[in-house]
């Protein structure tokens, strides 16, 4: 059975999104985003299920470096989850005095806490599952957790659904060495990750290949090299699969233009949208004009 | 005497920054970054000193979201720290068994604990300043803190300059209401947040406008519109002062194409590095030819 590497511990939303990845495979916790990584690149596991981006916080700063160093690990589908917390305490829970997570579930829903256990005081735990654990031993009295968390600690669910931004979502992606693509879909998200010459207009001039080629651009992050803050490279994520001529196209001028392009995978997006096309840049559109600068070369078509 | 709300607690590298920015002001904590930026929006306080961006953990989205909703705020100055620890612990503290900071800062100085206290427990806590709080109080045996903060809570300085990433820095900005600009320097950052129209090539076009008056781009954040994943408002900061006429233009030319765009400061950039300017894209280029225009225009030249 496939083993896949998950952003642990148990019972956070990580393991939700490997989940809904990876039904039925081998679900195993590693510490952090870049030993989840190892674990593929060593073949210790086949693949890695890691947040990329929320959108509350932004993105993730571990998987995108994580990303662009080491060997090439490659996004083969992604999952978008809701950030709707449960709130859970013990079976004998009595008056709710304190309330424990990670900081940045706590401060995602202070007004349900606020509303809901005005008088109970928020406690910092490494994870939303650590929190469970501590409630679980008796050391603080509610816990803020993933939904999936109940699954692995006899908790109580005191609430579900908690969230003070109701439609914050986040992204997850599932990593694999390099090796087959999925196929495309008409609705696929290309990424790469660039780092740009340091020249005026480098990043406008990338942008450019993308724009005149009518690809939509879907998002771009300018992460600081460490070794040199104010250096950057460029995580640019654009509509479309490397398979189709326009996409290739654009990646392969990408290339020309960059000291280091590494591509980080097409598939599917998860909320399905389609690719839009504009005027003049259809793969027909390409694969014609190719064609016939073909023709002209032969002489055939003027 | 001036007030400058800064994020707090007491204790913290904001509250150093703030010091940095603002010497001999009186300094006020505020709970959050939010709650810093209200303060001045409501006349409560001066200016406000807050985290912008971190070489390690990229920008911060909660100062970035700031700026871009509710009433304007400019940048007038900046300060770059770098981002080194210290541990402190009690004068009477005996083996130390629990190591307590904020997760973010546990996460930069791993190696340095699993060196030098290879058999100390890392303890979640809200903030760095919450963890010699929670020293004092005997409930864990050693913080991990800004260095300011052994200024506020009377502990034992076990080591200081702890880091993993030895030149991790952050950059604080200094806000205030729009008024007087500051003087061009000769090496400014400016910044404007601006929502792009949702059409192919609308980003490159924005970056193209730089690009081509010779302006080089010194960072860009896409930071998600909550109410509608997948949208973004780019947060670019670029070289040069909103006075000079280079700059002035490539600012009207955002202005034109955006739907939206707010500024967010002209100042000197703490690392002092001076802008860059290609041929025939100076300030005086950009004056002789306007100059040129109208004398063309008056028939006087041709």
């Amino acid at each position: 059975m496939p083993t896949i590497a998950y952003f642990g511990p148990q019972g956070t939303f990580t393991e939700q999104a490997a989940r809904s990845l990876a039904r039925g495979e081998h679900l195993v916790p590693a510490d952090t985003i870049p030993a989840a990584m190892r674990a593929v690149r060593a073949g210790a596991a086949d693949a890695a299920c890691v947040p990329i981006e929320n959108s509350v916080e932004g993105p993730v700063a571990a998987t995108l470096d994580g990303l662009a160093e080491d060997g090439p690990l490659v996004a083969v589908t992604e999952a978008l989850l809701a950030v709707h917390f449960s709130v859970l305490t013990r079976e004998d829970a009595g008056e709710i005095r304190t309330v424990a997570s990670h900081p940045h579930a706590l401060a995602q829903v202070r007004h349900w806490l606020e509303a809901n256990l005005p008088g109970a005081e928020p406690v910092a735990t490494a994870s939303t599952a650590a929190a469970a654990v501590a409630v679980q031993q008796g050391q603080y009295d509610a816990a803020v957790t993933a939904p999936v968390a109940v699954e692995h600690y006899p908790l109580r669910v005191l609430a579900t659904g908690v969230a003070d931004v109701a439609d914050a979502r986040t992204r997850f992606l599932l990593l694999r060495k390099p090796g087959t693509l999925p196929e495309p879909s008409g609705h696929d998200r290309t990424s790469v990750v660039a780092a740009a010459a340091h020249s005026t207009g480098s990043l406008a001039g990338l942008l450019t290949e993308l724009a005149v080629r009518g690809i939509n651009l879907l998002r771009l992050d300018a992460r600081p090299l460490k070794e040199n803050f104010g250096y950057y490279r460029f995580f640019i994520d654009f509509e479309g699969h490397i398979a189709e001529p326009r996409v290739g196209d654009a990646v392969a001028a990408l290339r020309r233009r960059c000291n280091n392009v590494r591509f980080l995978g097409s598939h599917p997006r998860a909320d399905g949208a389609p690719s839009a096309v504009e005027p003049g840049t259809g793969n027909d559109d390409f694969t014609d004009a190719a064609d016939w600068v073909d023709a002209v070369r032969r002489g055939e078509r003027a």
